[in-house]
């Protein structure tokens, strides 16, 4: 079904959760390939002033259309208000550079594909807007693609949860939470909410059950409640529901309970982001600059998004360089230890790598992800080679093989939000780099 | 008049020029003092959520009121959108440090005061949110205040003009643009303006003859038509007019002729931003960045506040760490030569340095510069020692005097925008530093 053509149809899924996989009631619809939508060919918001065609705006929507999307991901705080995770005021930690011949060559045979794709298809077949791969902590392939540049920031998406994930068992590892502690004890405004008897554990892992729904197709699905509770922009005049993320997060209401399935929603990340403002005095824009972006040795500052009220998006604000999230990934391929000093705890990567419970996470019916795991917000393959990734929408990645001493960093803008319409092609490719790179001996 | 005491008494200006110090109907009014409005003590934006009498909104005004105004001027980025001035991402040219003791002690005789401050006094009773002071490119003395941060970005208000001006010069310079050129030759689109049948020199020196007022106690001015057009966020539903800042360039009409008199007014550096916008392919943003701070050795990105359409504001809204405007600042003292390269051609630093037409000047009534000229966007002093400046609203400042072999740039929040309102101190203060370091023998 994925071919690469100039117009080619894809699998849309009715289902488009954050950063998930779900693939049912599946529709036809058809996107203009990587190269027809490819947003520095199309000129969005060039000229003084831009074509009306071409001019892109927060407020009608616009911005966020395919193929106009491609550049909106690159340049969210051109559209948004935003907050800074400053890098540091220090020289950047250059990262060695050792590129591999032949990698745009290599062979990836797609999930129920009949040909394989050349490694360098795998880029436009995903739309992929930029593309680092690290093998023992050497860059060995980087290629940006539409208008992303070494120097320019990228919505990571919902990778921004596996982030926020690591600060917040940074924080349990370090006797700040405790895992085994009801959110309530931490923020007392979620004691009339789903999220108020749940274990911080609970949160941490997704396994809360909420009657909320990320079913975008659904115009009554609490995405959209979330959503325009979290936009920065006046309210209209008739509005009368929450008007921030916190405000939001104590309307959700249970159903089920707690600790059984895995159920992938975005809320559970921005519980956790509270629960870290109030436990440290800090927001997670400035946490996360404290504890790690400004001791990555990153080139650029990171952002975030944030609402009305100046509350950073947990679930999913991020922007970061491509080659920052390399350096963030190869900390934690290296156990957190990264540019001479212990930055995350070992013993937190360790229990990430390990998992999460998996029988939980089988009932929210991957079927893609098979055997896979969810543990601290970050999704872990349970492969051979031990591999753990983070997972945003239209294709954001980081992958870690630890095996094959390889990190991936992948910022994209898939037209499909859930990964269900990538992974068929992602995953395969990112395990074929993994083969690739295993070859290489120790020097 | 200007006393240091919890609250103190200062003339308002009628005329808030957005740099200037025009001083006309003064009325008295009553604020908060340094040490009262201290943004860090008031805790704004800070709590998750903040208090509701902490929390700052763009939408409601209540982000510029004093003393709020006071955090906003660090956080802007967190109040709208802005578009990114990349440093670049190599390693930052430290700036070598040599405290000279006892500066805080220096005197300090304010103009008509009748007791002298110390500099230290002088940095509350102007509000100063930072300084840093480089004395043959080492810093001798630098302070933070309020809410900045070494790691942290600050509005520079008109101090923009002066940056965008050094571009303009530079393309002069380089032959991009013609100096005698009409605006109409660049954007025909400003044909039926006042600015079609300018030259850009006088657009450079602002001795345009435009009916606009930016006199910010008339609700008519048209000032708050610029600021509306402008504005990021959805206009009004009957809102029908200009609706960026390049719609609003076009409706400005003539009064009187050009080339005869300074007009200190915003939309001449507006215009010169879409002059190089047309000319270059870049925005001034992007130029920025490629002609200037990615060569600084810069620590930090700067960034642009920006119109719904993305055209970052020319007239004020750069935002820099403050250690960067001292690195932009030193490399003017030395004749545009900085971090082993010459980034500003020395022909375009001279010329700035050696003014502008000093009776076109004489004409805007500036009582308190008296004697100096204006060229491409600074003032210039024409004082013993050559100094030059750029100033912004609320006491932004680039002084550079090169006799002293000095550069202090100053970010300051005072309660009052025009600087008439401070520069019976900054000025003072300013040559006072200037006196002492030039009793500092070579080493």
């Amino acid at each position: 079904m994925l071919r690469v053509s100039p117009l080619f149809t894809v699998t849309v899924c009715a289902l488009l959760c954050l950063a998930g996989t779900v693939a049912s009631a599946a529709t036809q619809s058809t996107f203009p390939d990587a190269a027809a939508s490819d947003p520095a060919t199309l000129k969005w918001m060039v000229g003084a002033p831009p074509p009306a065609d071409r001019t892109l705006r927060f407020e009608d929507g616009s911005y966020f259309r395919f193929p106009a999307m491609r550049w909106s991901v690159a340049n969210f705080r051109q559209l948004m208000p935003t907050v800074n995770v400053s890098r540091g005021l220090g020289a950047p930690l250059a990262l060695p550079e050792h590129p591999v011949p032949g990698i745009d060559e290599l062979s990836v045979m797609p999930v129920g594909a009949s040909q394989p794709l050349t490694w360098r298809q795998t880029l436009d077949a995903t739309y992929t807007d930029g593309i680092v791969v690290l093998h023992r902590g050497a860059i060995v392939y980087e290629r940006y693609l539409g208008v992303l540049k070494p120097d320019g920031q990228h919505a990571a998406m919902s990778v921004t949860k596996s982030v926020i994930g690591t600060l917040g068992a940074m924080l349990v590892a370090d006797g700040t939470l405790d895992a085994g502690k009801k959110i309530v004890d931490y923020v007392p405004e979620l004691a009339g909410s789903a999220f108020g008897n749940a274990t911080l554990r609970q949160v941490l892992d997704m396994t809360t059950a909420l009657d909320y729904s990320e079913d975008y197709a659904d115009p009554n699905a609490q995405v959209w409640a979330h959503a325009q509770a979290g936009n920065p922009l006046p309210k209209p005049k008739d509005y009368t529901g929450p008007r921030s993320y916190y405000e939001f997060l104590q309307t959700v209401q249970p159903k089920g309970k707690h600790g059984r399935a895995f159920g992938y929603k975005t809320v559970n990340t921005d519980v956790l982001g509270w629960v870290i403002a109030r436990a440290t005095g800090r927001n997670v824009a400035q946490l996360l600059s404290e504890r790690i972006w400004s001791r990555l040795g990153a080139e650029q500052d990171a952002y975030f998004t944030v609402d009305s009220i100046g509350t950073p998006f947990a679930g999913g604000g991020l922007n970061t360089g491509l080659r920052d999230l390399a350096r963030f990934g190869e900390m934690l391929r290296n156990s957190g230890r990264f540019n001479g000093q212990q930055i995350v705890p070992e013993s937190v990567v360790k229990d990430i790598q390990q998992g999460g419970d998996k029988q939980a996470f089988a009932q929210a019916g991957y079927g893609q992800l098979k055997g896979w795991s969810y543990r601290s917000m970050w999704w872990v393959t349970h492969n051979a080679d031990g591999a753990f990734m983070a997972r945003g929408v239209h294709g954001q990645s980081i992958y870690i093989d630890p095996k094959a001493e390889m990190v991936i960093v992948r910022y994209a803008s898939h037209p499909i939000a859930g990964n269900a319409a990538n992974d068929s092609v992602t995953l395969p490719a990112f395990e074929a780099m993994a083969r690739r790179l295993l070859a290489i001996p120790q020097s």
